[in-house]
């Protein structure tokens, strides 16, 4: 591409693009051009390490011959048509019998979406829709957490848990309550209790406050994502679980990011030992190479959601879209023969390792993860506050040619799950450097 | 596929594929296979005329050559990477481009989505900040219409005007109002009062009661689809906007079926003569071959989303796909060279003609159309009540292979804008055999 090409290219996205999230003054446009495995390059031809695999996104790497051959077929064949009242395609009834043996809410039904937005507000609108048509229909409370992200669509959204995604946009949806996460590092939360106590004692005390009848779910990340790679103590998932069982409530787990071997297992819910109603999938079932997301429903939730006489009444577009279900076809075939889940546990718990290693620097918090979704959460209490995080980000980019993301002060690491160990090494070895350039202010020299 | 393989999918389909809409009555999966052009076929080798174009998606037709080589080029280049932050790809900046110059609403900006539903949830937030950061955080409130479809997330599901979206799910979003559809042909609505008159009134009305400063969007399509292609009177979109303009209202049109032809018109809008402040597209903006949404957005209002230190501060992982935005440049290449939207005015034109002859039949109430986007409207004072339009339309797949889609009694046409004539002739074969054979308690025999 010629420079003057590339200024053009870097005037259109000026003048026509809305990018989430980017200000005025941002930094100046990266055109991603082109990608192999965990590589990727701008228009200009600098390489980089994507070692965020886009949005925690890209388990197989970029560009896989298989994903591309597997999507030329079915386009070939029928690109799409709908799944709406008694039409189907085999290839939306393959992955959907597939993803039912694999899901850890058991053998029961799969809703699709193209994405893990649109699978929260499905799920919502199951949860709610599960308590009217079994007799209880004022069970319409959803409670979600504070940090938690659950995406930006309207029900999904008002489930989030950051103020950015309400402010200017309320009023959101009624009967949403955000409780505290299970943020162990972040010690202020818990009035000096076991994290775990005090969020079972909050949660048993919410539900005493808006009543036992009135809570239709739960929704909430195994591993919160967003907030910053938070992963909860270990009795954290089981007892709130427990809670939500005895009463009535169901429980929507949010693996939008860790499903499909993120966590080192093909379901975070199974790391943690307990079993959703609900299992939000999305991201990494296709590695995102055509948009799909996949809502997992256990056969109880499942018998009331469509047998009635206008079955489930609601429906995406692009439900059951046959080519983004052949993909998904060809990116579990590829987890599953390459070990993918496994590699994500062992080359995970590796890089744990060696992010721990670096925690005797000051400006290092909390170094945690849950195979290849690793946070490292620097101190806060430098002059820069949360800038410490972009700066750190953007050093290691600028000088190590490799991408990780911050959310405010914790840095975010999440590779495809295909990266190698030099590769790694790579991510380590740049997190270290920006670590020992860091002055007190903040910044990186 | 062999009869035990067909057996198979069927068992799995039961079992594990939440279908929207399909009751537990229903008469048995069509499970479609293959397509080219207009024609699809079943696993058991049935051939049937899309005369629907899916959901009113497929403009192209199936399995073009031109979009799934743009596809699988671009799979292998560089499937995915974000739009978050300062990161974008060519692909994106190049359709954004395009699409600014195409647009009603002007040279603006786009941000993209993968479907119609997320793009309205992204158009309302708009609205709302849009307002919000121009120093009126009051403006929350959002009119819609009854009978109006605007998708099922919780924002744009609120904003859709049928009960059967909110009975079981509530409750939905607050601040929204519903006004009266311009159904002309239901006269029961306006109270004797020409249709354009009354629903300005009651828009003035309206605002009045809730207060000019408090409503911050109107959001309409401009020929309702799933109503059933209810085009409404010329005069009504020019008056109703000039309300809207002197009362500082946005106007957000929902053209997710509407846009890139299907009314004749590049955008639907163009053809009631007004210009809308946003526009929300998806479907035929990549033919459903990947999922994707586009919402433009006029210079003025992009102006106050993206300037703030935050940016416009919502996303969505897929916002400006490659692949996606790739096979839309494809799509919009055989939109123009072969010329579908002249296609669609004249054919559509002529099918408006050959549907309006049927209209001596007693059980036809009104024949409309805009373009390919066509509706026949049933008398309902039949015993078979709505009824009458599924027995038409099934009658219609069983005994001349056509697909066409009813909502309630009336019956709609949306074919792919690659329609022949001697298809077209088929279309309106089947329906006035159909015709010919209701019977007056509604069934055809």
């Amino acid at each position: 591409m010629t420079r003057t090409d590339i200024a053009r290219l870097r005037a259109l996205d000026e003048a026509h693009v809305i990018h989430p999230h980017r200000p005025v003054t941002h930094p100046g446009t990266v055109i991603i051009d082109r990608g192999a495995g965990c590589l990727i390059w701008d228009v200009e031809g600098r390489e980089y390490l994507d070692a965020t695999a886009g949005l925690a996104v890209t388990h197989v790497g970029h560009a896989h011959p298989a994903l591309v051959a597997a999507a030329t077929e079915q386009l070939g064949r029928l690109e799409y048509y709908p799944s709406f009242w008694e039409y189907g395609n085999p290839r939306a009834i393959e992955l959907a019998a597939r993803l039912a043996a694999l899901a850890p809410t058991g053998p029961g039904k799969v809703f699709f979406t193209s994405g893990g937005s649109e699978g929260i507000e499905a799920a919502l609108r199951m949860a709610r829709f599960y308590h009217h048509e079994g007799g209880e229909p004022g069970r319409t409370v959803v409670l979600a957490r504070t940090s938690a992200y659950h995406g930006v669509g309207y029900g999904s959204g008002s489930l989030t848990g950051f103020a950015d995604y309400h402010v200017g946009f309320a009023p959101m949806l009624p009967d949403v309550r955000h409780l505290t996460p299970p943020w162990s590092y972040r010690r202020e939360l818990f009035d000096g209790a076991d994290p775990t106590d005090f969020c079972v004692r909050e949660l048993e005390r919410v539900i005493a406050e808006v009543g036992p009848g009135r809570i239709a779910a739960f929704v909430g990340e195994p591993v919160m994502g967003v907030a910053g790679m938070v992963t909860p103590p270990a009795d954290y998932w089981p007892r709130i679980v427990d809670v939500l069982r005895a009463n009535g409530i169901l429980f929507v787990a949010d693996e939008v990011i860790c499903a499909y071997g993120r966590t080192g297992h093909w379901f975070a819910t199974e790391r943690y030992g307990v079993t959703p109603d609900i299992t939000v999938t999305a991201k990494g079932l296709t590695s995102g190479y055509v948009p799909l997301g996949a809502v997992l429903v256990s056969t109880e939730v499942a018998a009331r959601l469509d047998r009635g006489p206008d079955g489930f009444p609601i429906g995406y577009t692009y439900s059951g879209h046959p080519t983004a279900c052949a993909v998904a076809m060809a990116n579990l075939d590829v987890i599953e023969r390459d070990g993918l889940v496994e590699r994500s546990a062992s080359l995970g718990a590796r890089l744990l390792d060696d992010l721990s290693a670096l925690a005797d620097r000051s400006a290092v918090g909390e170094v945690r993860g849950a195979g290849l979704m690793l946070g490292l959460e620097l101190v806060r209490d430098t002059p820069a506050g949360p800038d410490i995080g972009a700066n750190v980000s953007r050093y290691i980019r600028a000088k190590h040619g490799v991408i990780i993301r911050n959310h405010d002060n914790v840095l975010s690491i999440s590779p495809p799950l295909v990266v190698t160990d030099e590769q790694a090494d790579r991510i380590v070895d740049a997190v270290r450097d920006a670590l020992d350039r860091l002055d007190p202010d903040g910044t990186v020299s």
